[in-house]
């Protein structure tokens, strides 16, 4: 029995609030039951140094907590005057996830940010953040189509992510902070639509797994994904 | 006539929802119009090095813009490794306002932290920011008063703050981001309530105002507060 | 009574030295009292990036105390690798009050940077840096009038600031050290000569003040620029 | 076939030189090919302040690459005054990998700092790392052992890490530079002897895999881990 | 002939104001020629943490430049976040130059802090800073004996340091900054008054010297110390 | 005696291994007895802005301790965010060590950086730093010169450094960490093949010393470079 009461493999409740502010090219709030983060896909007309000349764009992310989103407040990342390692190797991973899914070339020399701010956690930030970094992608990228700023469709397939773990001996989707605080192994999957992986990241600080224990959460992260892609296709259905 | 079609003495929509988010003492998402900032108040159990000893409690705030809360995308505080002079300007500001009305002896050596984050930015986010803060700070206060960590009421006055200036030569109340872009000259007042200021901060980088001027803007200040007073009794009743 | 024996209308002797260093196009050491300020402007032929290509110039202020100005040493900010809320605080308010009196068109491309170090503090440094520095940046731009680099003068209106406060329920002028800790209110007015106000920086930590007592401290401050203004006309005299 | 001339399931030399500096506690030079490690293992008898007074010890990372230790000198760290994100995720890889074998309870309330600095870069320097944060920490742990500090072996497995990828369309183990930097997908695994998996970090920027080619990275890993382990073993025999 | 016109072993004038500002324990404004240096001591009663219970007291040093000391602005290093190199190494000289000549253990535990800030450069700012910083160490430790807080002198002898080079081929003593920019070796010597030699700095970026030249360096340099420890003397009698 | 046998004027064993690792145009592992360093030579197509439009090139270095270089553990630069004066301090020193042996007009518009990294310490390890980096930059311009790239040799000539120090009474040559740690004086040579000196950096923190002393370790210095310039000529010998 999970603390939430949930089956092994159910998720939570996945709502797509589109337009959430009104600057952004694309904004969305996506929850994962109680996570909850504000994406934001920003158009910038130029790309990073490395980029430059090359004919094609760039996507890249920025990952922050807000200081009380957590039970206890943690501090303020710019008053400490550096985002730590565990920020920068999720804004990495965010950025890989939807670079995964985008074709840089048809996306023309501009670059997209995908800023992940969580207001409010409970497990699953990052996976719930690359979730909707998609469909904060896929808004702006579907106003440059319709400005003719773009030719083709860049963006063709969907990205999602959820994470997976082992919870008392049982393989769970969808761990919440108190399943995860717990897990004896915890595992981010990066799916496309389709049956693609893009990214694995599984962790055993304290037990560990065999093969079959990697598949068995493989298989749940799929069963999860499904269902985000479904959330995402309705979200930015028109 | 305004950009907005406003009245001269005419705030834009106060809108306040209690309990945004769950972890935090106190949480509010304030809107004045088209800003719209998250406010969280933190209880902790200790106090900043310089007030240990002392018998008393304080009260500090902290503020930040999301990246893209603004029409173009600024760049993220934490990424540069340090908080503008402008970010820390308000700050002070923020904390300066809510001490004004905390009695810190009541509050007993504890602190809290008011973090302002703006999730959207139309002018004034200094100003709902503070408004927003006293509500979080009496949820917080309230909720200290009925577990009996405290047992007289640190907090018996509400403190609010607007933005006036002068706009097309015609003095305004609460400024939103057009009006703030082409304002003659800009003065957020924080005011208590009852009448007495505890914060004026005046600038004319273009125009000057003498004398007269200035107690136009502080009579405009005076109506705008008066309704913000109302809307935060209304959103801590119970 | 003053703790300094001083009427509450009067303000500290101001003493203006020019030429106090040599390399700097302009440089002064103004004393309020024994509050001593060691202002230079440097001119340089380039603007900063966000003004270059409008045809227009920049005026700036930079703040720092020397670590042993006050009575008990401070750590220096270089050495700490960030300046404090404050330092940038007050280096914004100095830039801006001197931007109010510059034609920036009149000034051409180029940039004028004041630089004001506190030797010695004793209350009031922020206003004696803004006074000391309308002078220093007069010198300068004498010497490019004068030199023929530019045509029409760009600073034809004097600018000065005094801090007022309210000190044993008494509205004071120009507070030093003792008077300012213990200040019930405290007040920085930049007034300009012929009676227009640039900034009105207000603060009632303790208690606080209504419309009269503001017009109060408005008035001392007047009769305190007055003073200021004709010590910098006398400074500038050739 | 792979430039190097390699099979595709065939390591590079493995080489471990223990001891290569006398004031470690535990010292290696590990090679894999051209890819060169130095790993210390420092211990110090207090942990970081999160895991006072547990009666625990911790074991913790720090991984950097000497400047010129690729093609192109990259900037120093040091220099540039911060770690860049890539940094971080690696040297907290590397402690979650050393941390996965330890017993912190045995280990006592003392800290283990493993030094991973890249002499030489060719690909897989954090699998290198890994591998031979082992040796040292297992020769640090020996030094405990023998003085009479610990009392129980607080290792009892071995870990170790190996990269596979998919290049040119064929699963390979151990990539170096060439491979790497035109691979379609690349993974880095992290096993623990007996066959348990630690860690897994699968990456595809460019194509992407399903189940059955993850398996696959994970077999050839397997086979990889058996060779490293075994060198461990010859490394702390005695 | 030297540009200034003095003669290969003359000083510059040297000026010493004792008390320049009032609240530090010892206060001095000292001149070499138009190089004029603020340095003051200030007394702590604590000492840093790698001198806390060895009974022995620590002086210590820092040293900055403002940012128009010199012919064109520098960048203020509070604004950049760190020291230069430059800064950081001529700090250190200065302190170890005034730890030569103080009895740490009868100093007691406490701590002295010279702070030198350069107001006008002309070359020797450094030499000038340590020549300076005996006076004010000297006034600090006076105030200390007089007091009764120190019981036996901890600083009998004097140190003074005087810059030397080869211009155009010549020995001279005391370099200004246009001898400065073209000298052909540069050498700064901290002598202690009898004779003995604390410091030697030398180096020759553009020619080399030989034992011979370093010699005459050294004798200039002796005499140049001689007429500083003189006027030492008359500023801190009393 | 010496701590090691060694006598007064015996060098520790120097070993130059080059080629040490791959990618560096110049390559070397310098050893002063225990005292290891690791220096690359690299070469760069453009130099620093301040050296652009000259037509000459630049020549500058780096300097760093691995973290278990030493006999307890420091803390990594790179981790703390800064330099630490030391550090900066010996970089330059190398730096200008290096120019003083280069005509830097016929390296041409090129920067090499020399890259000195300790990775393991026993005193000496800025005068084996310099000593080493003579030889990685000898094999670099040899690259330069053997490619066509440079016409002219612009390094006729060798440097090499040294220290001496007064230890126990008695003028030593090359001190170890023992020696340095006790030693009452420390001074270290910079000298260039033939009997020029470069740089002298002679320090006295206990005790000092009078021109003689200086003399005898200056004799010492140059019987120890002869030593030095003999083991880099045949390391860099083909």
């Amino acid at each position: 029995m999970r603390p939430s009461g949930r089956a092994a493999d159910e998720m939570r409740a996945i709502t797509i609030e589109t337009g959430f502010t009104k600057h952004a090219e694309g904004s969305v709030l996506i929850g994962f039951g109680d996570t909850k983060v504000l994406v934001t896909a920003s158009v910038e007309e130029r790309v990073p140094p490395f980029m430059r000349g090359k004919g094609e764009g760039w996507v890249t992310a920025e990952y922050s907590m807000l200081p009380r989103a957590t039970h206890t407040r943690g501090s303020r990342e710019a008053a400490k005057g550096k985002q730590s390692g565990r920020t920068q190797e999720i804004q990495r991973l965010i950025g890989r996830s939807l670079r995964a899914v985008t074709d840089l070339k048809k996306l023309g020399e501009r670059q997209i940010t995908l800023d992940c701010d969580v207001i409010q956690a409970d497990g699953g930030t990052r996976t719930a953040s690359i979730s909707g970094a998609w469909v904060a992608l896929r808004l702006a990228v579907q106003g440059l189509i319709d400005s003719g700023a773009i030719k083709e469709d860049p963006l063709t397939r969907k990205v999602a992510a959820v994470s997976c773990g082992i919870h008392n001996g049982t393989p769970v989707l969808d761990l919440d902070y108190i399943e995860d605080s717990s897990a004896d192994a915890d595992a981010n999957f990066v799916l496309i639509q389709g049956g693609h992986i893009a990214e694995v990241q599984a962790t055993a600080e304290g037990a560990t797994y065999d093969e079959e224990g990697l598949l068995r959460l493989l298989r749940l992260a799929r069963m999860g994904c499904d269902q985000i892609f479904a959330a995402q296709e309705k979200a930015v259905a028109r």
